[in-house]
């Protein structure tokens, strides 16, 4: 497995400041989770480093890294899906990194049906860590540390009101994941 | 095609009073704006009384109605999706009706890609009649005889925020229609 100082090294050179500050936030929100649920903090801390390092690619880079990879149609035509697909590739790419931490970048965005804890974890990290501000936020914070699947159903009404009311199209994936977590 | 008059009286002998006052109320607005957008008004208020001839069936009898369509399983398992389906199939059933009747009737609910302007004035007659009473009712009723696409746009917003805060699900038909009125 790659060092974890590599990879910060890395993330350092090649995101821009604001997002590598994110990203630092996003990496101790979810190391703190993990050590708080029981889960391997070093891979929490990982994913949280990767989660987001194709983010700033075109949508043709993006499709390129995850070429390899059957990607639904929806999720193909969508940057805002595609970043967390080809951020997931370009990691393994790029580093010996653990099968958890590819899943946990890969699902970072959208989530999916039955995810593992860890991509629990990641999910609402990203969406909780420091440097977010948003209308809500303060509930998803408490909720992160008593019931992660509720902190994750929250943080999906969240993005898809934003979503809603700023006019922007609303993918399935999302919505699928959501629709798992209300059964 | 079956006179108003006998679809009238089936509806108000088979549905209760206060569906009945709301099927009314579509019927009336439904006509009113079809006079509004040159529109046939007549397949527009018979569309208005049949479109709920189903919602009191149970979901088990709605698959039974529609058990000669080609339903998505999305569809097949929502009794919210699935009562536009059957109720447009019962229609057909009972009644000699025009097509565009029995597509109004199928789409009132969900919508779908590329609506004709009836499918789009039953839909937000749906929405916007006088026993109506929601947050937004009013931006709605103003678009309705501006911009009908907007009309549906803001009536699948206001649905889905209200499904997001009622902690039920969307299913991606609605979504679906959504995201095409926003390319």
């Amino acid at each position: 497995m790659t060092d974890l100082s590599e990879i910060i090294k890395y993330v350092k050179n090649n995101l821009s400041e604001k997002r590598f500050i994110h990203t630092v936030g996003v990496a101790e929100t979810a190391k703190d989770l993990a050590l708080h649920y029981g889960e391997n903090p070093l891979f929490a801390e990982m994913a949280g480093f990767l989660h987001d390092i194709a983010k700033e690619y075109t949508l043709e880079q993006m499709r390129e890294l995850a070429k390899d990879l059957k990607v639904d149609e929806t999720i193909l035509n969508s940057k805002a899906l595609m970043h967390a697909v080809a951020g997931a590739c370009l990691a393994k790419k790029l580093f010996d990194i653990p099968e958890e931490v590819f899943n946990a970048c890969l699902y970072h965005t959208a989530g999916r049906e039955n995810m593992t804890t860890l991509e629990k974890i990641v999910f609402v990290a990203d969406m909780i860590e420091p440097s977010r501000d948003f209308s809500g936020l303060d509930s998803i914070k408490a909720l992160s540390k008593t019931d992660l699947d509720k902190a994750v159903l929250t943080s999906l009404n969240s993005t898809l009101m934003h979503l809603i009311k700023t006019g922007k199209k609303i993918h399935y994936p999302s919505v699928k994941t959501r629709n798992y977590l209300l059964t």
